[in-house]
Formats: C-alpha cells, sequence, structure tokens
C-alpha cells in the first residue's frame, strides 16, 4: 500500500512543482496570507474534503476520514512568506516586492496539498483519521499555531507530525532528535532615545547611532563571556536602523534581535544581563532607552517514540540515503505548541541544492525541489508506521 | 533714511510672522521645492519687481533698480526644508509628513522676500541693484548655489551678503568672522557586503550589523587619536540602516555621514584614515564594501573687509545686543561658492528660543521669530554700509 | 581488604592536612619546582620503595611490587604552583611572594604520597604493581607529562589513573566522562607594534594600547558571531599589558590568552579568524604586529571502559553521595598525553568548600581538604576494580 | 658685550656636548635625582658661585650678583629623566635599566650650567642679579617647580624665563605664544574591580581585561562625540596592565593615562564624561572600580611682553632663522607654576634632528645638540632685552 502513495508522489511530482513554483511567486507576510489561505481553501473544495476557513486567523484545517480504522493523525504544513527582497533571478522568483518565500514554506504547503489530494484518492483504504492543518504566521511570533490550537483543532487528534524542508541539510537526508530538536526564539527591541542635531556639531547632541553601536559591541560578551562554553545559546541583532539624513544626527536608534535558547534558567540569565548591559551603556551616554523583549516560541521538543518512529518511516522511503538523530537546532518553530499538546515530531528534509548552499531566510533563498518527495514520503510513512 | 527702513520692517513684523508660519507648515525637500519657488515668484509678481524663476534649478532671482547710484548688491536667501517629521505641537507645524523647515529656511525666505517689499515702497531712495537671489536646495550637496551662479546672477553682482537665522546664539546677537566662518562639508556612504541568513545560524552569516557598528567605534579614533587636538574636524554618522526582520540576519548595512573640514590636507587625511579603517575592519571580517566619499560644499570664507561691515551694520540696529566677531563654526552653507567669486560676508543673527534651546535640524526646531526683524535690518543696514 | 584501605586512610587524615598544608606554604612554578620534588624523593627514600628523581625535568616516578598478582598500574599526581599572589588570610597560606597553589596540585601529591604509603604497609596483599608518577610542570605547556613519559615510564604500565580535586564540584561528589573530559589547551601571543610618543600628542604616535583593546572587541566576534553555537570552544585573554608612564604612549601592547576546544578542525578555524581579525585591526591603524599560537595539550580523552570503572570504584567510597558522567570541562590538562598512550580515565574529585566557592586559579583559592581522603579512597578503589 | 658672549658659548660647545652626553648615560627617575643634583651643586661649587642645595626637594639654586646694575631674573632649567627603556644605539646611550632622558632635560640642565660658567667669567659687566633654578622632578606631578616656589625662591626674582629642547620643532627655529602655550596636564588612574579565574571558564568570571577594552574603546567618544570640534583637549591612556598567566582570567585591570586641556571648564566637563562613562561601563558588567583623577599642572600661560621679547631676543641669535607666535602644544609643563607668580615667558627651541623626527618620550628620543647654542644665546639675549 506504502509503495502504491510513493508511486503516486512520484507521478505527482511535475505538478508539485508548479504548485510550488506558482506559490513562491506570490509569498504573503505573516498575518496578512489571505490569497494563500484561499488558493489552499480552493484546494480542498476541488476535492471535495470537507475544510474549515479562517481557523484562529487565516489558518485552513481539512479532515479526510479514511476507509480504514486507525488513529487520528495531524499534519501541519505552514505558508506565510518573509520581508526579503527576492534576488534570485529565476523566472519563478518572488512577484510581490519585499516578500518572498525564503524559508520553503511554499514546498511545505505543497507537500501537504499533495499528501491530500492522494489520501483522498485512496480515501477507502486509509487508516483512521487525518487532519491537515495549514498554518498562517509561523515566522512571526506569536504566531499562527497558539490560535489555531485554540480553536480546538488538536482536540481529537492523537499524534501530530510536521517537517521542514532544510538546506542545511544534504537532499537525501532526514533528520530529528529524540528531545530538543529547534530552539525557544525570544524578540527583542531597543530603543535609544538619544539627542538629535546637526552633524556638525556632535557636542550639543546625544549620539545614538554611536550609543548602538557601542552596545552591540557590548552586547557580543554575553555570549562570549557570560555564557557556560558548554550551554547553547543564540544572541543576534536583525535590524538597525537610525537617521534619514547623512548630516543630521538622529534623535533614536531602533535595534531588534532574537534570543535563542533550549533552557529556561538560560532564557532568564540572557535577558537580566541584556538589561544590565543596555542599563549601564546608556548611563555611559546619558541617555535614555526602551527595552522590550517578548518571549516567542517555546523550544520545539520531539516526543522520543514518535522521533524512532520517524527515523523508521523514513527509511521506508528509497531516495532517503540516510535518516539520523542529531544535536538539535538554533532555529525556532511554533511547531513547539503543537508538541505542547499532543505525542509527535518534527523533523528536517534536507533540501540542499547540489552546487550551492543558499541558507535560510537569505534573498537567494532557494531548495532542491525533489526534496518535496522525500518530505511527502516521509509523512505518509509516518502515518502508517503510527497506525502499525 | 535707514531709520525709516527699521521702522517699515517692525510695521511688517505681524506680516513676516504669518508668511513664516505659512511657510513652515508646506516645507518641501531639497531640489523638489516647487510649491515654494512658486510662492516666492508670485511675491515678486504682485510687488512688480522683475524676477527670473528656475534659475539653475527652482531658485528665483529678482532684481530691484533703486533711484539713487550706487552698488550692485545680492542678498541671498535659501529656502528647501529637511527630511525630519516635525514633533512640534505649535498649530504652525509641518503639514507635509517626514518633511520640515527644521533649518529656519522660511524664516529666510520670508526676511529677504519682507525687504524686497520695503526696498520697492522705497525705490527712489534706494542706492544701486538690490539682486534678491532665493536659492533651492542648500541642504542637499551639491546643492543649489552652484547652478544658480553657473547661470551667471552674480556676473554684475558686486558684493553679496547673507544670513542664518541661528539658534545656537542668543537672541539680539549677531555674528560673523573675518576669514573662515563655516566648514566644508563632504557625504560619505559606506555599504558592508555581509552575507544574510537566519538569526539563530550565525556562523553561516557574515553579519553586516555587528561589523559596522565595530567600524563605527573604529571610525572614533580618527577623532580621538589621529587628529592633531589643535586642529579642527568633525566626523558624525548620519544613519545605520541594516535589516527587515528581527530574526533575519541582513545581507548589508548601509552608513551614511558626513565630514566637516577647513583645510583641504586634513580632509586628505581623514579620507586616507577612513579607507584604511574600512578596509581593515572589513578585512578582519572577511567582507566586501562600498566606500562613496563625495567632497561637498567649500568651506565659507568671508571677506574681511565684508565682515568688519556686518558688524557695523548690527551695531546701527537697536535690537542688536552685541556684534562680535566669532571662532567658525562646523556647520557648512553652499553660500560658500558665492564668496568664491565675489566680495562678501555671511553671518548668523542669534535666534535662540529663551526659555529652550533646540539645536537646527531637530525634530522640534523653532527659532525666535523676533529674530527675523534683525536679520532683515542688519542686511538693509549692510547695503547702506557697502554704499558709504 | 578495600575497608582495611580505607580506614587507614581515614586514620591519616590529619596526617595529610598537615603535609598538604606544608606544601601549600612552599609553591613552585612549573619546572622549577626543585624543593618540592626533593621532599616527594625523600618520602619514597623513607618508605623505602624504589624510585627515580629527575624524570624527564623534576618528575619522580616510584613502583611498588605488590605481594598479589596483579596488572601494572600507574597513578598521577602534579605537584606545580602558578604565578599568582596568594591573598588567603590563613595560616597556611603562601610563604612565596608571586608564587600559589592555586589549583590543588598539593592535594594531589599529598594524596599519592599517602596511598604509597599506606600500600607499602599493606605491600603483600596488594595485587600487581602500582607506579607512582609525580609529575612536574602541568600548569605550563609544553609540561612535564610528556618528558616523563618519553622516558619510557608507561612502557610497562596497563593503565594509568588520576584525579583533579575540584572545587566547580560539591565536596562528596566524584565526576568523570566516557570520552570527552578535558579540553585542548593552546596559548597565544599577540604583540601590536604601534609607535609611542609623548600622551599629549597622539596624532604623531600609532596608539597600541587603544588598538589592542579594540582587537580584544574585535576577537569576541568570534566565539559570539563565528561560533556554531552547538560547538564547544573559550578564547580567554590572560594578559594585556603595555606602558610605563601614565603620559607616556607606549611603543607596544602584549596580550597574551587561551583558546580551548575538542576539535581539531574547530581549533584550525579559530587560529585562521584570529589570523584575520588581527591582521584587519592593526591594517585599520597601520602598525606591525606579531602573532604566535602554541599548541598546548591535546584533549583528555577517557577510555569508555575506565570511566565506568572510577564510577563504580567510587560507589565504594561512603563519603562518595554522587558519582556521575558529566559533560566535559574547558579547562586542560597534560593527562591526556597519558590516556593517548594506555588505557585508563581521569576524574574530578569534589572539593567545593560549603560556604563559598572560589575559582580555581583564583587569588583566594583553597579546596575542602576532606577531598583528599576521597581522592585517595576512589584511586585505591580503581585500582581494586581493575584488577577484578 | 652680547656678541662676546656668544662668541664664548661656540667656544664651549665642545664642552657642553660633553656635558650632555654624560648626563644622558646616567639620568634619573623623577624624585630620585640624587647623583644628578650633586653634579649640579658642584659645577656651583667648582665656579663658586653661591648655591643652595635640596631646595624643595632635589633641587638647586644658584645666586650670581652681576657687576652693573639690573633686575633679578631667573632662568630655569629641569633634570630629571623618565622610566622609558633607552633603545637608541649611540655610545652616549643611557646606562640605567628602564631609565631614560626621552625629554632632553640633560640638554636643558647642560644649557643652564654653561650660562652660569660665562656670565661668572663676564661677571663685572652682567647687569642685575641672575638666578639660576636647576629644578627635579618635571615629569611627575605634583612636580618639583611648586616645591621649590614655597621655598621662597622667587621672592625677590622679576622676571623668570625657561624653555625647552624641542624636536617637534626644526632646528633654528625658535617658537612662542602670547598667551596660552602648553597644556594643562593631569593624571588618571583606573582600577577595574573584575573577578578571576580559570581561563577556560569564562562565566565564572567578570573579566576585567575585555571590560577595560570596552572602556578605552567608550573613553574615545569624550573626545570625538562629547567635545566642540573648535575647543582642544586630549585623553590619553599611557598604561593597561593586567594578568599574570595566558590562562588565568586575572581579578583587576588598571589603567593609566593623562587629560589635556587649557581650560577649567572643559577640565571639569572631562572628567564628569569619564566618571560616568566608567560607570555605566562597570555597571554594565556588573562590577566594581576605582577612578583617581589627579589635577596636574596648569596650563603654561606667558606673559604678553616678555613672549614679545623671547621673539626679539632670539633674533639676535643668527643661528635662528625663524623666531615665530606658535599655537599652543598639548604638552604640560610645571613652569606653569613660575608664571603664575612672575612675569616672564617659556619658549621652544627647535632641535630635530635633520634625518627623521623622534618624538619626546620616545625610546629613540634624542636631539640636535646644536640646539643648546641656540637656547643658551637666546635665554642671554632675553636677560639683556629685559633690561633694556
Amino acid at each position: 500500500m506504502l509503495n502504491n502513495l510513493f508511486i503516486e508522489i512520484d507521478q505527482h511530482y511535475d505538478e508539485m512543482v508548479n504548485m510550488r513554483r506558482y506559490l513562491h511567486q506570490y509569498p504573503e507576510l505573516s498575518f496578512y496570507e489571505y490569497k494563500t489561505a484561499a488558493f489552499i481553501a480552493e484546494h480542498y473544495q476541488r476535492l471535495e474534503i470537507p475544510y474549515q476557513a479562517n481557523v484562529g486567523g487565516n489558518g485552513v484545517v481539512a479532515t479526510l476520514t479514511g476507509g480504514k480504522p486507525g488513529k487520528t493523525i495531524a499534519l501541519r504544513a505552514d505558508f506565510d512568506g518573509l520581508p526579503i527582497q527576492d534576488e534570485k533571478k529565476v523566472e519563478y522568483r518572488s512577484k510581490s516586492q519585499g516578500v518572498m518565500h525564503a524559508c520553503g514554506h511554499d514546498g511545505h504547503t505543497t507537500t501537504l496539498l499533495t499528501i491530500a489530494k492522494i489520501f483522498k484518492q485512496y480515501k477507502e483504504v486509509i487508516p483512521g483519521k487525518i487532519v491537515f492543518i495549514h498554518q498562517h504566521a509561523e515566522e512571526v511570533a506569536p504566531g499562527g499555531a497558539k490560535p489555531m490550537i485554540d480553536t480546538g483543532i488538536l482536540d481529537e487528534v492523537e499524534l501530530v507530525f510536521g517537517t521542514h524542508l532544510w538546506t542545511n541539510t544534504p537532499y537525501g537526508v532526514v533528520q530529528t532528535a529524540p528531545g530538543n530538536f529547534m530552539a525557544a526564539a525570544d524578540k527583542f527591541t531597543i530603543k535609544i532615545n538619544g539627542t538629535g542635531g546637526h552633524g556638525g556639531i556632535p557636542h550639543q547632541t546625544k549620539d545614538p547611532i554611536v550609543i548602538g553601536s557601542q552596545l552591540i559591541a557590548n552586547l557580543q560578551q554575553i555570549i562570549s563571556r557570560k555564557l557556560d562554553p558548554l550551554a547553547t545559546a543564540v544572541l543576534s541583532i536583525g535590524t538597525f536602523h537610525a537617521g534619514n539624513a547623512y548630516n543630521v544626527i538622529p534623535d533614536s536608534a531602533i535595534i531588534e534581535g532574537t534570543v535563542r535558547t533550549f533552557d529556561l534558567k538560560l532564557q532568564r540569565f540572557i535577558i537580566s544581563e541584556m538589561e544590565r548591559i543596555i542599563k549601564g551603556t546608556c548611563h555611559s551616554y546619558d541617555v535614555s532607552y526602551h527595552f522590550d523583549y517578548q518571549k516567542g516560541y517555546p523550544p520545539v521538543v520531539n516526543h522520543k517514540e514518535q522521533a524512532a518512529w520517524i527515523i523508521e518511516a523514513a527509511q521506508q522511503v528509497s531516495e532517503v540515503k540516510k535518516a539520523e538523530m542529531v544535536e538539535p537546532s538554533m532555529t525556532g518553530e511554533d511547531f513547539a505548541y503543537y508538541l505542547e499538546r499532543k505525542p509527535g515530531a518534527f523533523f528536517f528534509t534536507g533540501a540542499q541544492i547540489e552546487d550551492g548552499f543558499i541558507p535560510h531566510h537569505h534573498p537567494r533563498f532557494d531548495f532542491d525541489e525533489r526534496a518535496m518527495k522525500i518530505a511527502a514520503k516521509t509523512l505518509i510513512s509516518a502515518v502508517y508506521r503510527a497506525n502499525q
């Protein structure tokens, strides 16, 4: 049976590529994915699978009841894009100015829609119920997972699986972990309230750009000096914005960034170190500041048994050269919320393009589209493994 | 005679305030001052003083021939605004989003238009010719002065005067200098070409924000360590922009700033130090960069005799408590170009508001409007002094 | 039998404390431990255990042949002090100006000498041969272990064990690891060749202190930005020396530090990043430099089976509340060389003083002397476990 | 008459060179110049000029009463060395380890002793009284000038002159200023109280080297951002010392430096900015500090009339190609104290070696010895000018 489904995936591959490339050209920002949600809903409409739109926002949830007895298993794919200008030269590059599918969510969506299509076709022999969760707004905390779950979509679900197409991992490799798999991902914003003025008269100002630069250098010490070398944490600045004119020292500078940890105590420690360094640095230059720290997604902690199932499931897929347990990743995912509620596992489907690695969130991000086949087959295989 | 003209200024004061406040509400960016130019042109139209619009851009030049023999003297006022959001609470605050008269050019324009009106009224007794130069685009090099001059507007001019309403100087004080008065003001842009990526995976990126911050700290050393303590120069950063998302390390960072000097050799030295520091810093982190340095206005160097006349002229004005020769200012002005061609002098008319100093280019910039009277009277007085 | 030996240790405790405190008062710097070596040699002389002095430097090796058949097992203790001024108030504080036993080697020596004394007493019932290795110069690479081993002292040894009294670990706890246990510890020296001069005339100098400070800030980025957050490495600066007079900018600055890793590839990466950052920073300020990087001890990698024996051995000791496998430590040890040659394991004997933790290498370093009993008993117990 | 004295100087030149080179080989640190003081005293003993030793410390004061009526004029020379290792290759390099005449005080002493010898010879025709002040400890505040003056040595003095051999100025040039001539020179010491520990365990320490480095970078902003670009001040770090071992993070770091200003208000401002930056930086990293700021010598402010005399006096000397009024120097001198009490002037005697400039306080400092002739002749000439 599994083999038949795998053959179907192979036969749908061209369709998958077309669908993914279409989605790739029309990315939408988190919480504004109206057209993508409509695209997904139409798909289920056409398949005549019952679905619900606007679940907890722009989410779409469809449920297929198989003809055989079995568990109720949710499969999840996210569908939002990122505020990055697509710099690829390919024809299917983003048509939206400044917005881009730079994290593969177009591929996730395609994968899940294709599974739904094939499962519908083989409905009579599919065990249990499959809940297709198309989640909006994964990229921006507080994210779409929580409000979707809050509507009750997991209430009857017994198990939950999901995958991320992953360009850090070579094509043909599937990776998961038996516990900590992805980090808690927090957001912070620091506003430095200097005093602007004429660029030629600096001593009458309190220069927020120089102060902000100093602060960024100072914050490096949290990782380089204050962290146990065996501990794992990241503090990255994502944006620095100050000033409108080359000859005007601006009034303020705004710095945004992210902190990643797997551990509540370490998270607290980093926050308190940041507070002290920001306070001290701003005191040094006699300026005030606003520091806002928003705890984001909790860490993605896989359930041990289900993570083992993923390895076994992947080993059924002929394209998978290696299925392995790996060290956790510093990236975050609101898949964390599903795993707080239900047993399950999240995994990476290796999608690195052979002739050159492009990191996620990069303006030239792209992935090996064949990885969508592995993703789809491993998820299908996981459904079967769970029903053994 | 001078006294009669002074009394006229006093009687026109309410009109001046109204005009200035009107202009204050409708600031326009440098090179885009179409409506302001039209406003000025209409004024001369109404006064029936011959004028020419679109001089070297949006410039307006009017010429009034007096009834008495005398010199041909140019008086100049600039009329562009700045890309700053007006944060004042007053009713006459800017109505243009993100644009503001934060440097007093509304006051300069009002002053010159009022002098023209009164001179027209007293035309028969005015000596020589007065050339009213309303210059666009003073704030952004290459500025409006040069293209206006290139059209020949100074060809028959014998002397040129101008003033800046100046909030660094108390109301009632007039300041000039017998030589160096304002600095050469250059613009630079540094682009750091890092490698972007996921905020949680910094080691796969080359982080342009941290590198840019380090660079800004490093550039401080040019002033603090490499400059003769007796030399005079400024290096200020006006803008730092990088990143669109808190969790994405961006590909690049763009830094803009200004260098101010009075001395060609020092200017060259600072450029070469900047080049070396930028190159070394970028080498340290294995990134490339683009460094663009645009020499801006030359220094404003007053002619000694005419500067002395300004002091004498100001001493005729009863509101002037002090007229003094001062140290040069680090600010720049394209009035420099007029003084490269013709004898003359530029001066500051103190315009500080009594209960609190707001620096030029500040989002709450405002000036003591009574200073417009002193500016107008001193310019009129200078015309008489020059014709003695 | 083991129990009898444990009781002997208890009965010798006062003697151990006296011996340790004596050694504590007379610390000697690495490679200059002449008196300590003589003290050790005399001990074996008195015990009539055959020994050899001046082994590979100041090392002392004694061999006791037990009356029972068994393996040849080496036990190792190091005996050098550190260039730190003892700031403790206790009577037994160091009597040597600027030299101190700030790492517990006095306790290691006492422990091993006491084991030797008791084993001698019970010689007839001791299995196999015990090789007592008293090693000089553990603190300063290239260290004493390698030259001692090169003389052949391990040739007939079958197993090797050693311990470190460890104030990071509470009293009553024994810790080891089944593989990576302590880091590779390298030394680097950076000399910045500036140009000195009068403190009041900085622009005629190239200020090596400001440049060195900038460099130290820049080097932080290797850990904070260039290291995989899941990787483990340390880069610490231990010394910064520049200048002799407050009003003279010196010619040069000298910076020394250490890099710690478990992984050859990471070690190479850090060296190349350091090289680039030093080169770029020095280029920025037009100075030359000398960068010397000396690879130190390799990582201490325990043998899995022997590490497990240590846990079992420690569990025989009633004072041990917990014997556990732990994450590796970033500190280094030339015990690494013994484990490159022979199976064995190194372990930490918790020695934290109850009312306050003092880190190793701290001017007020001290340890809970009762830990010497646990160290001795665990080593004795390990000998028995190895002979099972 | 003046010409005769000039010829005598020429004839004594070889003797001057010998004396200077002898003194150069035996420099002594400030306040420890016992042998140099004895050397000076013996000279006056031999000349049979009445003198007093141990004046306010190691100072020596001799008084010669001329045979003609005239003013009582003090001439001053300092005689202490610096804690710098002489790196010159010449035979007359310093024989004292780590001590050096790196500021020309050997030349000053030689010049004054030679003037005394010649004046003694021509005693009958010398006008007035000449007070030869040989001052100890100029390099280290609180210096020797004040205690010497406090003994009353200036009580009967009407005028005071002094010179500094100056390698920043070409040979043949004499420079002074009609007011501000040399800066107020202050000393500061900052001790950062971190928490030391093992170099491999940074998170258990508070690393004073990294914090000190950050602080030095932060302090640059006082000059680069907080100072009016037209103001004149220097803040230089002269020493940074921390740590004894490459693998031990030290407990503390000590930073010393100097601040130079001409202006009490600016001095106060810089102190308060330093205080805030030190406090803020130390707060950032949760460490305490000790900040000690010692105001040093006041600025050297020449008296206008006497400064003019120096120019005139120098113009009498045939070797002087140029005698000029110049901008002030950022270096300090306790000659300031003499000018606070009595009219007079201090001047620079150009002493740059033709084929290469070496700054003062540099390990290879040397000067053009012919400048001693110019110094001597200008001082003699000044005595005559003052008596006109």
